[in-house]
């Protein structure tokens, strides 16, 4: 037997996926179901790879099969396919595997000619109904088969209204439409140089074949190299029996949820309208009703429509988002999908189910989407106050939340407003180390430059701050204290408001509702914990976030960054000191200076940890971010110093460098200047000892040594820290257990990392640094030309933001499988932005690490991630 | 039997280094070999590990050993240790299995107290001699043994001088001695607490405790851990006879090399001096003689000498270097060790021994040291006239050669004076990109910043054009015309010269020798090419580097990086222009006018190899390193250009990277600027295809890809290349072979080099790149910090001078392997500056690597080395 290539509705099942599309595998598994669904077929992908391998023809054989399928529809209806009588007439969409723009859509009303049309009018009684849906007819046909420009047919349609003297569509009559038919047919004759096809079949087939070739799309190419989608898997296509919404009063058409998507509610949620097609529901010339009302209107449909959402949210164990057409009094189901829904509706759903019994806990919580997770985790706009306002510009998205407050144009204006209680919004044309004491006290940041990875968006999200970034529409004048958002002119001083989910600015100030984490979301969170191997940790610094942290659910530090401890107003000029010493004395008084502000921070930061680990890396950036840029700050730091300017000026020269990213930073300067990893391990050891007379669990700090890349680096580091720690526990006449651990975020280290394992207590991957140097990317320039990459479909994703398994993770698990192989529990953890990502903590979690550390308003979203990670292991 | 720990000399042999030492090793093999030395013992290495064992004691069946060693020397000699009348004195060394700086090392006269300076008195009949050698012994035990500093003792010689009025030490009586002798002892007991020991055998046993003790001296553990030498390895103690060259006419002393080491002619080198001591030769106080002056004072000892020099040079098989001591009338050696020679006379040595059948030739190629050859290939100061002139200042020896000429302070001063065929030295703060033309003309060239792996020096290299770089004592004053060295102020025109090989600059005109590569140097290299397998090629594009490399006897070109065609007076406008191009239009117009250029390029680069492989790599510097950097420049190019000087600015603000080394640089350019790619590939294939029918063997020209990082990425950029290449096929109507390979310079492309491989013809480790990216180190920062990992013993070699086996090499040997899984003799080579460093070159033979490559002055280094490698593997 002949290998088959069309299949009746009836014949296929909701598993066919890959041979029918995903349309054409749920209306069959719908017609199976029993439910309403106008008859139809699917001509297979298999045929499409046919009709491509046989030089874009359509065997025989397959218009054969074709032919046989609409003899069936014509006996399952009673109509005929060209019967001017009775006329059966159909639609015709393409249906991939999966849903992919830039082919062809939706050809409705095939079958239509001069001589069918009569029997259309006979059936609707409704001549400009049946006129109307032929106009529609040519005009798709025209433009979807034939790629005729639609402006060439809506310009004919503006004439013809301008010549009549009338302003809608519906306002034009009978004739106006026949005489609108004739001219498209005319339009169709000079552009693709034959006659319209009046034979149905002859439609159909050059239906199916404009389906097949547009897999072949330039936008579909496109589209399938940018989403790796092999063009061997071809397109389906589904042929339908038209069923019309807009044939008189008891027609309607409507689309539904099975529970309400934005709450989670369990109630039909949604809208329809009586004598209209879905086009019409789309372009809002009506305004439809509230699917509730139906149940006013007509019980019976409403219950009949109910109890099929139920049977079929029963079936598919999810929310459900139906499409339903009632023609003449009777229902018609014409799709079925999972619904999308908001975070919040996603939790109480996921819940429901399995208090319903639909289903288990492993399930739930695999139907989420844990990015999703991140727009409940910080405070959010009034819905219904956002209806009534527009925004004046966007930017790009860059660390959600919502925020509103007076405009500031530098940190030290934030910083006093923080003082006085006031709530800002810093807007600056880009931000830099400087401005993080600023950024800490803001409500929100607005800059004009750099993108998700830019220093702005990378603290903010860090800080759980909302942050707008990258706006183009914004220009400041500093000077003047002004600035200029979409056109519109604020002074220092006036209320904005920013939303960091959507990037959207708004010029005024809005009220903002907090996150909620109890309720559902604790409850996923709990059964999260149930299935979960993987350790998650926070990156934290500040006593603030560290109670964040612990409110998420952290179960530790992973990450604490103790050069951010440095920025605040009073410290950074001890540290310009320290780093403008021209002896070692001069540098140790500065340390000196410094040590009990950092001890301080580390006993506060482990008294709210109460036991947990907490693990505090060596500083890390290059010294010249700690410098002063302007002449005035400059000339400022010379007199505090009792030093020239030029003197500070040459210093700052000296520091320069071409590439800071691989400069004098990390370890490197402790084997420059030990005095300074001396000093902090000195405040560390203090501080844990200090704190721990308070403690009921002793917290027993980790210090980590960044940038490692040579393991006589490594030891010349780690002896500091060792000696330091001895002479300290000496000093107070106490023992304190502590362990030394590395970053590894050079390739070195990865090839190292089983002679470094032998020497440490844990690693801690810095992906960030480990993307850069693997790629050769500097993460602050690299937007610049990956939008090209991403424009020609070469990356699909921002290796800064998601693991790079193939690169990147190679080497995670090159060093994960050295080290394990040196100490069998070896502790290995992740640092950095992806450590908050979903795909790549089901990476690290399969790769086998420890644990995860991320910002603190991502370790919900870590929680849930290695909950699905473990569980797909399963 | 108990473990034997002393070794009279006639007991061990060369062989016996690591139980005995070099030294110790040596003093036996020539004692086993008849020859006069003075008797003496060897106290082994692993006596040394025993004595740091047992808690820095040594045990009493050592001393045991050596009080039987000491007695087997007294009946050797007749002389009794500690005897009155006839006293068997001592010298005492250290010598570990390699020399090691910053032990103890020497005490002689040991065995002298009171009583047995009488003996010594009787013997040498002069009493003047014997205080002498007893004052000398008991200030060296002092400061050797005791560590008492050498001042107090010689602050204790200026007294008495002054006291007597005289000047020279050799003006002090007997007497004067004897009361120095005294005092000496008391500083000795104020210093120690204790007695100077007058036992014989108590001096000897304290000895060899202080020699081993230094063996954990701070500086040696410091040495050890930079040149990675176990502490377990001990050092040997060398115990001998004390024979005198300076007791009366008839003793003497002198060191002499069998051959010289200057030139490599067959004759006695060196000279004596009569009734002297070592150290009086190395004083300088008198003027020695040359030793064939010893055959006319004596021409017995003359004869033994000789004979004994070319008896020791047929047993080692090489060139020595020998000690000796005449002590009354009798001829002793006292060392004999391979000399050290020039680079010429090396070469010379090499193939003489081979020709008088003393060495095969793969022995006389493994004598050489590859390295040293880079003092042959380029000009050099002539030796006669250096004698009689001082350098006015010294930077580091950045790239070899000799050069005098005309300061010029820029690039566009030399490229003038290069017009007028003036000989000119470009004397900057550092250079840069925009420099290359003017150092491409220039003699030579000094900076004052920067080091070996500066831009000049790294440029200068690749040129071979003489480069003294970051000398300190450099100051310049462009706009006044004016530099200062080392005090000295020049002006611009006035003359210097500069020695690349040692770092020198001189204050005037200096004559110069051209490199000779025939004779010797020539057959060294034919020998080489017998037994290399590594092929060897040159990095060059221009016409005169392709020249030398062939010279050289480059097998092709393996690198030829078109950028630097681009910075030519008439080119970098157009270049700029191109840059600058709001349109694709514009862009592709400026392409235009540059692709003439780079064919003509090509054409002549072609021509020159004759059919031998070319690799031309695509461009790879980011853009702004075209720009122009003052306003000036920027106000021409946009009346050129017919912009505004701000439009410009913009682009040049735009184009601004934090961290260009990981940029928009490499295929990154192609992949936004798809036409750059396709021009480059016109100019090549029409070049190409221009040239073949002039040649009798086709050029098949390889086409690279810098700094790719992904498959997709890849087959992107290859497509534009084929795409081009099959065009100008067309267009010609010829065909015409070429391949398309890739720079393997990410750690990233190593990690998918195996799904690279499959798409390309060839890699070439770029390893600069890869050893920044694998290290994370900027190689134009990382100077500044990479000295404090040298001085610290953290690092012992530069990476950039020298392929990090351990990290970048693991990365190269993955990469190989993947590549060869897949395509089995897939061509690799290796391209950078470790191209031409022979352990480098050693390393990538040992892989397996296809060929090296390197600047043209080096392919003779990299021939030997690469024959070494592959002798070494026999």
């Amino acid at each position: 037997m002949s290998k088959k290539f069309v299949y009746l509705f009836r014949e296929g099942n909701a598993t066919m996926r890959e041979l029918l599309g995903g349309k054409g595998a749920n209306l069959a598994e719908m017609t199976v179901l029993g439910l309403p669904v106008p008859a139809g077929f699917t001509v297979s992908t298999e045929a499409c790879s046919v009709y491509h391998e046989n030089n874009r023809q359509l065997p025989d054989s397959i218009i054969r099969e074709i032919k046989k399928a609409v003899s069936d529809l014509e006996k399952q209806s009673g109509k005929g396919f060209g019967d001017v009588n009775n006329p059966l007439l159909l639609s015709v969409r393409s249906g991939a595997r999966v849903s992919m723009p830039g082919m062809m859509d939706t050809i409705l009303n095939l079958g239509l000619n001069d001589d069918t049309v009569v029997g259309l009018i006979n059936r609707s009684k409704d001549e400009r109904f049946a006129y109307d849906s032929y106009r529609r007819f040519v005009q798709m046909y025209g433009n979807v088969v034939k790629q005729i420009d639609k402006d060439k047919f809506e310009h004919r349609i503006d004439e013809i209204k301008a010549k009549k003297g009338v302003k809608l569509d519906s306002e034009l009559t009978s004739d106006d439409l026949k005489e609108l038919i004739e001219e498209f047919k005319q339009i169709y004759k000079n552009e693709v140089n034959e006659e319209f096809p009046s034979e149905p079949m002859e439609q159909l087939i050059e239906s199916v074949r404009a389906v097949f070739r547009s897999w072949e799309n330039p936008r579909a190419i496109t589209y399938r190299r940018m989403h790796d989608i092999p063009s061997s898997w071809g397109t389906a296509v589904n042929v339908q029996t038209m069923v019309f919404g807009n044939m008189g009063a008891t027609s309607g058409t409507g689309v539904a949820f099975s529970r309400n998507p934005a709450t989670g509610e369990d109630e039909l949620y949604g809208e329809y309208l009586m004598n209209a097609q879905g086009e019409d529901v789309v372009a809002g010339v009506r305004t439809p009703s509230h699917i509730s009302e139906l149940k006013i209107q007509n019980e019976k449909i409403f219950n009949e429509f109910y109890d099929i959402a139920k049977k079929l949210e029963k079936h598919y164990k999810d929310m459900q988002d139906m499409e339903f057409t009632i023609e003449d009094g009777k229902l018609y189901i014409l799709q079925t999908r999972n619904g999308k829904r908001t975070a919040t509706a996603a939790l109480k759903i996921a819940v429901d189910l399995v208090n319903e019994g639909m289903r288990t806990k492993e399930e739930a919580l695999l139907m989420l989407d844990a990015k999703q997770l991140d727009n409940l985790l910080h405070p959010t706009f009034d819905v219904e106050e956002l209806k009534s306002i527009k925004p004046i510009a966007t930017g790009l998205p860059a660390s959600p939340g919502s925020a509103s407050g007076k405009i500031v144009f530098n940190a030290d204006e934030a910083v006093r407003a923080g003082k006085l209680k006031e709530k800002v919004i810093l807007v600056r044309l880009e931000t830099s180390p400087e401005d993080i004491e600023g950024m800490n006290v803001a409500q929100g940041v607005l800059t004009a430059r750099g993108g998700m990875t830019s220093h702005a968006a990378v603290v903010a999200r860090g800080m759980g701050t909302a942050c707008v970034a990258g706006c183009s529409d914004l220009s400041i004048d500093e000077n003047k204290g002004v600035c200029v958002i979409g056109g519109h002119t604020f002074k220092r001083g006036d209320y904005i408001s920013i939303d960091g989910a959507s990037g959207n600015i708004y010029g005024k100030e809005l009220k903002s509702v907090p996150a909620d984490i109890s309720g559902d979301f604790a409850t996923i969170m709990q059964w999260a914990d149930e299935y979960r191997r993987i350790g998650v940790r926070a990156n934290a610094e500040t006593v603030n976030d560290a109670i964040v942290a612990r409110k998420f659910g952290a179960q530790g530090i992973g990450l604490s960054r103790t050069e951010h401890m440095f920025f605040d107003a009073e410290r950074i000029n001890i540290m310009r000191e320290m780093i403008l010493s021209s002896t070692l004395e001069e540098r140790k008084n500065a340390l000196n200076k410094l040590l009990p502000f950092q001890r301080g921070d580390f006993e506060k930061l482990f008294e709210v940890m109460e036991g947990l680990p907490v693990t505090i890396r060596l500083l890390d950036p290059p010294l010249h971010e700690f410098l002063p840029q302007t002449k005035e700050e400059i000339n400022t730091l010379a007199k505090q110093m009792g030093k020239k300017p030029q003197e500070i000026e040459r210093v700052i020269a000296e520091l320069y460098e071409f590439n800071p990213m691989m400069g004098h930073r990390g370890c490197r300067l402790d084997v420059t200047y030990p005095e300074i990893g001396a000093m902090q391990t000195r405040a560390i050891i203090e501080a844990a000892i200090n704190v721990n007379s308070r403690l009921s669990k002793p917290v027993i700090p980790e210090i980590m040594i960044p940038l490692v890349g040579d393991i006589k680096e490594l030891k010349y580091v780690k002896e500091i820290i060792d000696t330091t720690a001895k002479e300290v526990m000496q000093e107070k006449g106490l023992c304190l257990e502590y362990s030394v651990g590395t970053m590894i975020e050079l390739p070195r280290a990865v090839l190292i990392a089983d002679e470094i394992a032998k020497e440490v207590d844990f690693f801690s991957f810095g992906t960030n640094d480990l993307t850069q140097m693997t790629y050769g990317f500097s993460r602050d320039d690299a937007g610049k030309f990956l939008k090209y990459y991403y424009d020609k479909g070469i990356f699909d994703f921002d290796p800064f933001a998601r693991l790079d398994e193939k690169g990147v993770g190679k080497l995670v698990k090159m060093a994960t499988d050295s080290a394990r192989n040196v100490k069998k529990d070896f502790k290995l953890g992740v640092c950095g932005e992806h450590g908050g990502d979903p795909k790549s903590v089901e990476f690290c979690d399969g790769v086998g690490l420890t644990y995860t550390s991320c910002s603190p308003y991502r370790v919900p979203i870590a929680r849930l991630a290695g909950a699905q990670s473990a569980l797909r292991k399963k």
